[in-house]
């Protein structure tokens, strides 16, 4: 069922009235609402063993949240595995998911206890079998599109199939646990079918690899469910039944233990980041737009508004006779720090110095963006609440 | 004359010294080339007061060194304010530059000692005029292209001529001191003929404002003055000359007082980031191209590579036979975290892990404009040595 809402007035409520009294710019973000978006996909994904990917937001009461919920964590760099190993965390239930890594990260990560590691190439697979002896080994592939494709971006993570299947081969001959396969078909990936193509070749993968005498116990099918944004997706469950059917397809009865690392889909809809209009200006006394400048951007936790990519729902809270298309902009000197200057969004004609704008869904991938001290700004603040 | 080289073998070589045995990935910053190039501008403007824009790089050390040499200090937040004061500065070395404010950062600047605003709106005015009754004020305008142009990422700061000029009106009504008229042609700004055009206009406005009473007292001419990077460039005498010109042509013998807002072109070539090789990969066995993936990227310290808009001079520890071309990625599991994959690098084909990379003249913009904790990985230290 499609859906598009992402706060019910009820919950905006809330949010707006802890927002009381703290100055602005701050992050508010709802651990009840994160509890309810974990237990969402746990009933959506009833097949799929849960990794937090921490990157998405590592404040420590989001860790300590989902450590009590019984998630799993992957983790991106040895500095998240310490803070959520000293949050409790234990080692076993950490993935170490980022395949860019040298022989001392993997020593240190491997110390710690970790067991479970992604690949995509050789010298990180000999690597691995020098400095983490046994361990899990889980390849990560590039998807259809990924592999194909002109844009390259997608590129940088992941090796395709047939070096995947060698890898596999390899890491096997040198005492490493065979353990999976893994791909990621895109953040905020819209198009439920991306998973069947991946899948397919993670079909592909897994019975050339039985010709080999290895078998494949596990598929990592990555992050990517998408977070309620502007533009309209399908809701957790249909993913999850969709993703099940293609699983069904492909592996039938024999059915490898699944993995999945939401990040976006599980903290982004339950923080709202509360900013206010600094000033409102024309450039001409003709201009037919307003520049509406806030004292946040992307410097200080908006950096996915850069290129206009996530468009955020927005609510003033302000009400206005009427309204206005405007030019949203941050408060810094740096003219790439404007948010939206094509996707316009219309705010009241009276908005003025002091109002209060709550951008929406915005939980994911904003405080730990946020630069040092850009323009001299500090980074975002975080309040947590339990709506 | 053109130029072209940043470090000549000497300088580089110090650089290499005193990076050895830190752990990387660090900003080695030399305050004496800072010293060299503060010399190198007061020669070549010895007609202007030079305002360090702090933006590019507020480490301590710089603003007291800049302090010590007699420089004026650009400001874009009242952090940055208070950094500097903490430092010894006094209000009227200070120029708040941000045109984007409210009244309580007017009222915060004020009380500080600030007497000194850019602005370029009418609600600017009126609150400066309310809370800093009596300052200098000067209205920043669009420069020609920014004006005419399709690209509007430049309309973010000023306004238009005749805005400009009622504005000046404006402010004198309510009692401020319409000072001047500020610019900005565009950072790293290679085509000095672009200054000629913004002064005719600055010229145009000044006679306007003859006609209101109100001589213009300063021109602020921005920044915009080009660091070494890979690209062509004429060097700081030759902009000193040519501007002056272009000056001397407009304004002959009543000429205001001129004001510079270097950044870049102050810090870039002091520093030198050094960063360390994690892992070197192809995606297939008979991929064309290695992937090289270093401890440091976009969120890291070398944002300003995003879109590959600047291509550092990269230098390499690693005397290999012979060399090809590879794509430069950042440490992180963000796919948007790749320097370079269009404009490739050449590099030793036996380069591997643990040899160190050199980006020279990475002095700005570059330590202020890391992430937090991005994928968890600290921002970017910084040493500065007297080279």
């Amino acid at each position: 069922m499609p859906q598009q809402t992402v706060l019910d007035a009820e919950q905006l409520a809330s949010f707006k009235s802890h927002a009381v009294g703290k100055q602005t710019p701050f992050l508010l973000f709802d651990l009840g609402l994160l509890q309810k978006k974990y237990h969402e996909l746990e009933t959506s994904f009833p097949y799929a063993s849960i990794y937090y990917a921490v990157k998405a937001n590592p404040e420590a009461a989001i860790i300590e949240k989902l450590r009590d919920l019984g998630s799993n964590f992957d983790i991106a760099s040895i500095y998240e595995l310490d803070k959520v190993m000293a949050l409790g965390v234990t080692a076993d239930r950490v993935s170490f998911g980022n395949t860019i890594k040298n022989a001392n990260i993997i020593k240190y990560v491997y110390d710690k206890g970790v067991r479970m590691f992604a690949s995509d190439c050789e010298s990180d697979i000999r690597n691995l079998a020098a400095c983490a002896p046994g361990s899990k080994v889980f390849l990560r592939i590039l998807t259809e599109g990924s592999e194909t494709a002109d844009w390259p971006l997608s590129k940088k993570f992941g090796c395709q199939s047939d070096l995947a299947v060698e890898l596999m081969v390899l890491a096997k001959n040198l005492g490493l646990d065979p353990y999976g396969i893994s791909f990621h078909v895109g953040s905020q990936q819209r198009d439920i079918s991306a998973w069947d193509a991946a899948l397919a070749k993670v079909k592909f993968i897994s019975d050339r690899l039985e010709t080999q005498a290895i078998s494949l116990r596990m598929i990592n099918i990555g992050g990517g469910f998408p977070a309620i944004y502007g533009a309209l997706s399908h809701d957790l469950p249909t993913y999850g039944q969709i993703i099940k059917r293609f699983i069904d397809e492909d592996f039938g009865d024999k059915q490898p233990l699944i993995i999945i690392e939401p990040g976006r889909a599980l903290v982004a809809e339950a923080g709202v980041l509360v900013s206010e209009v600094m000033m409102v200006s024309r450039k001409s006394r003709d201009a037919l737009q307003r520049w509406v400048y806030l004292d946040v951007g992307l410097f200080g936790g908006l950096i996915e508004t850069l290129g206009e990519a996530i468009k955020y729902p927005l609510v003033c809270d302000h009400d206005g006779p009427s309204v206005q298309d405007v030019i949203l902009a941050g408060p810094t000197c740096d003219s790439m720090d404007i948010m939206y200057e094509d996707n316009l969004y219309s705010l009241p004609v009276d908005l003025r110095e002091g109002d209060r704008l709550y951008w929406l869904s915005t939980g994911a991938y904003t405080t730990s963006y946020c630069s040092v001290e850009f323009n001299g700004f500090p980074p975002l603040k975080l309040y947590t609440i339990n709506g």
